[in-house]
């Protein structure tokens, strides 16, 4: 059912050059720099996925908040409540409620790309109906007990050059030590995320800081120790691979401390005394100690900025994190970034890549900062903007005062393992729509538009994420 | 003049596609949710309306106010002083004002409603120039005289299914029931709007309240009363057959008050001792309050944000309100309405429709806020972005996250009644060529396209307010 | 290499009309109402530009920013260091290093100002490469040698009918006095920009009040002697030909203070004891003050707001003042601008123009603001949002609220002397494909269409700016 010219404009003259853009590139291997596909997938040979309904509904906030805004009960797509009430149990039963309700997902991204992974990853290329539900499920479960489907034969099969996961401070990276000592050669690398020992606020803050005792032999008992602590894991993560670390910042505050105050707010989050204030100060700090820290060992620092998390209250303690009422803010880059950028923003041992949920800043405040700081890069369209007209706004309001050197290429952040080659194709087609439109309006030549398409589907994410 | 293929894209492609989905579409009745229309042109039968100026030019701020913008003062187009001193009386020589300035409305979407307007209801295809302004003043004055012009056949010609008004929480809604009593059968619903019983720091909250007590025969002497008067008043616009509520809001934030607190406000409001601070947390309060009546008597809750009222203070003191310079304000919606959605934004009893000025939300809170909480739907381009680049901005950065069905598809919220089929077409030919561009670039197929133009030109809007 | 119809939409329908209307406006004059090209370039009846890199590089912060941006140093492109260091001084080096960078301006409109300007003015087709840079260069540096590129002989080239420049307050105005008494015909028009004797926090400030007295023989010693002093070099601007004001504003803050608080500051000032409050305070006031004086004196007002300058602190120390590292931030309009809008907004023998460098105003606060005031009118995309793209999210977001009679037309705001015409041939050529779009889509007809392309291109910008 996808068209071969999907995402292209109509007019002849560019939807022709768009298709040869695009059919230049297909060859060049997928980069993924960044995302949330679990690496046990690939640490095991023979993994075998679950049900359709475990694999593409369960665990997908995208599908499951859009049922929800219409009515449609968390249970009943079969997520667990956070008291233990299990949701719906029978595979079937959730994708059958998925089908009866996939007229929503008309005009979306989350339409486009489950309509494309059917139909190139699964080969079915009927829409779902309500009627053609069950059968469409067999289908689907039968391939994905096929040997073919086990991850690392799909990773092949998707020409995946290079993927990265995203991990907890202290994780053991035990799949990743699995998949190293399997000599699988397809590189599956971690990405060092440290949120739960730096954000003072979370929950699970003192068990997490706990672990890293434990992991680092470190007394983490100061300011000192919580540091040499960090930085050990640091290490091991570079050891393992790892090329880059990922912060999740509710904005983008930054500002350094004093020693002294800065320790005196750990010791009070050690006693369980810090407040709010001391929260957003610490993070603060801590992001110049980490940008700090990636000039000495070269990791690549993401901060992901503007997600206010668990918004539905109510919702959050039934259902817990992650379960798609996190609504995004206004952010503000200039002046907060600033402190940061003064410090490392000039200095070549040192590459930050911003995400943003606020695009009001993709002409306003970010493409004037990547265009001048040599250590900054712009990340892809995240999340609710990770799609095609996203994409447009993105290259609409960023490119022309960035430059595309100045932006770190695609990445497509998803947990969805199946769904990879989908989302880099959406990339890859409004890249191509994109350099046509200019190409056709005689903004660029051709030797221009095609340098230009291999950079924005393959080389900038190499070069930001220092993989080549 | 208008041509039959306007708004759609040049592209022929495009262009054939969205004219067979809007000819797919034209049979379908209007639906008028929300809008301004004095309801007692159907409340007399043969109510006739009065000259050209007195119909399209004096009580039109869109009109006047790009008038103004170019040095015309708002006394030559007819506008009464707040000091009596009356404006222009002659109507020919506002309507010559008006034609001779007529090109400064060159590409705005009042331009095109007046020619639409002319040539669909008027039947002049001219342009209007100063040379043939006053033939055409005749032309027009010659119409409005025919019986046709009635109000009441002009509803049966535009073909409006259901239109409802706008109307104070202590209007008596006399032509309402003017209209139920006459037994004509095309519905005309109130819609309860308390604005001047809820703002306490609107000059004319203490008379409003006097008529409240009048009218429900509650002392409303402590906020106990207040709430039961305000809830008297919801019941009677209930049973005259009221759908919804409507308020405005200069920011969207809300919060809940003690009880303590609220009434102690309302204590100090009725001594005329409230401050700013007081106005604020009471109007937070109140939305809270009015949201649980809403979860109660099933009435749908509109609130339109941010407008800055009466601007320009010596003119707002020269001319009164709503006279064209109110002007709108950057707006907050995750952090400030979080508690009326906490509290209420999963109750399928509820429903809430949003209206914004600040589009830079589209995209950013309104978008992913609609898509997770079954309550919440955005609401349609309003006011300054009724347009047709409003619109196609308004798709393109709300549809794909939010998807089509958590909209409240159209309505066109205009006090100039034989405007309605003009800005019912503007909406219906913009959903029409942004349909038939996803359906030319194969990110939706022929029968979802279908299902979309219905949805967003007739079934949304009925959906969202209960209609049907 | 440029097309004929570069930036024409590929639609063959949209196409054909932008370039017959492109067509129909080649043979009127430019206006160049604001820019900062040096009037010493046309005092001298014989002046001779500099090597290609003095021209092209060295004084061009578009350019080099984006060198900068990509690890290239300031000194490798010339610029000299704070503290005396030279940078390069080989400008075929300086010229060999922008051409092996000249890859990063794909896309960008200085990398189609280049094109157009190396093309249209040099007589040079070829792109830059590494390869060709040095040939390039002898034969730009021969052109630059010849009479015909003496600054005037390409004024009259460039067909310029009018072009101001931008003066400190205390500027001399020698180089105007030099091309008054040389009876050269073209007019040169001063602009009085009085930021550094306004701005109490800009180190220079003590300085310039200095030499505020000597120029004026006023005392300057209290704020009434300083309101003279200004009034008088208003007038000796006024008397030099000057049409208008200029402003830099950090934001849009205004508001009067009390006559004796201003004069506390101002004093303070003197004493320099003012700090960071009083700075604020004071530059809202003398926003009043300055408006006061233009109502007065007919000079037209311009207010540039929103950039946060010098962001990079060590870079600033480094290199100085205007070297890229000005960052946009987020702007508030409508609260902020009331007080003058009230107070002077209505007057006709005001005019003020404003720049942003927030585009979420547009349709938000400023297409509203200047469709209400008639003495306001928005000026074009400035700074950043000077690009093809930039125009056509202007045009989009503001000019159906706003109509196009209350903007101000284009202005190139360049030092780049030579770029003149190639930026105005953007903004022409974005306008043609804007208004083709409207006609193509039936929103305005032929006689429409021609009559706004010569208002856009020609005549708003000459009566927004009293030209005429």
């Amino acid at each position: 059912m996808p068209s071969a010219d999907r995402y292209f404009s109509p007019d002849p003259a560019q939807r022709k050059i768009a298709r040869e853009l695009f059919t230049g590139i297909t060859d060049l291997p997928l980069v993924c720099p960044h995302g949330h596909v679990d690496p046990q997938l690939f640490a095991d040979p023979e993994y075998q996925f679950g049900s359709p309904a475990e694999l593409l509904i369960i665990p997908d906030h995208y599908v499951f908040r859009m049922l929800y805004s219409q009515g449609v009960p968390l249970d009943a797509v079969g997520r667990r409540r956070t008291d233990g009430t299990p949701g719906e149990s029978d595979p079937r039963k959730i994708w059958q409620t998925f089908a009866d309700h996939f007229y929503l997902f008309r005009g979306t991204p989350t339409g486009g790309w489950l309509r494309d992974e059917f139909a190139e990853v699964f080969g079915i290329e009927e829409k779902l109906t309500s009627d053609n539900a069950q059968q469409i499920y067999d289908r689907i479960d039968a391939k994905l007990q096929s040997e073919a489907f086990q991850p690392r034969r799909l990773h092949e099969q998707f020409n995946i050059e290079v993927l990265c996961t995203t991990d907890m401070a202290t994780d053991t990276l035990e799949h990743h030590q699995a998949i190293r000592e399997s000599g699988w050669q397809r590189p599956i690398l971690p990405t060092f995320r440290p949120d739960d020992v730096v954000l003072i606020d979370r929950p699970v803050w003192p068990q997490n800081i706990e672990r890293l005792r434990e992991l680092t032999g470190e007394s983490v008992g100061d300011f000192a120790s919580y540091l040499r602590a960090l930085q050990a894991r640091r290490d091991f993560f570079r050891d393992m691979g790892a090329k880059a670390t990922d912060h999740d910042c509710a904005n983008a505050y930054c500002g350094r401390l004093s020693v002294s105050d800065a320790s005196a707010i750990f010791d009070r989050a050690l006693r369980g005394k810090a407040d709010d204030n001391d929260a957003e100060a610490f993070r603060g700090h801590m992001l110049m100690e980490l940008a700090g820290m990636s000039v000495e060992d070269g990791l690549v620092m993401q901060m992901h900025v503007g997600s206010y998390r668990n918004h539905n209250g109510p919702f959050f303690e039934a259902f817990g994190p992650d379960t798609g009422c996190d609504i995004p803010t206004a952010t503000e880059y200039t002046r907060n970034l600033r402190p940061l950028l003064c410090e490392f923003g000039s200095d070549s041992r040192f590459a930050l890549i911003l995400f943003t949920l606020d695009e009001s800043n993709y002409a306003r405040e970010l493409a004037p900062l990547v265009g001048h700081y040599p250590a900054l890069k712009l990340g892809p369209p995240w999340w609710f903007h990770d799609s095609f007209h996203g994409m447009r706004r993105y290259f609409d309001q960023v490119m022309e005062t960035a430059g595309i050197y100045n932006t770190a290429g695609f990445n497509d952040d998803t947990r969805a393992y199946p769904s990879i080659p989908a989302r880099h194709d959406v990339w890859r087609r409004a890249c191509a729509d994109w350099v046509a439109g200019l190409l056709v309006r005689g903004m660029i030549d051709d030797d221009d538009a095609q340098a230009m398409m291999r950079a924005l589907v393959y080389e900038l994410a190499k070069q930001a994420y220092r993989l080549d």
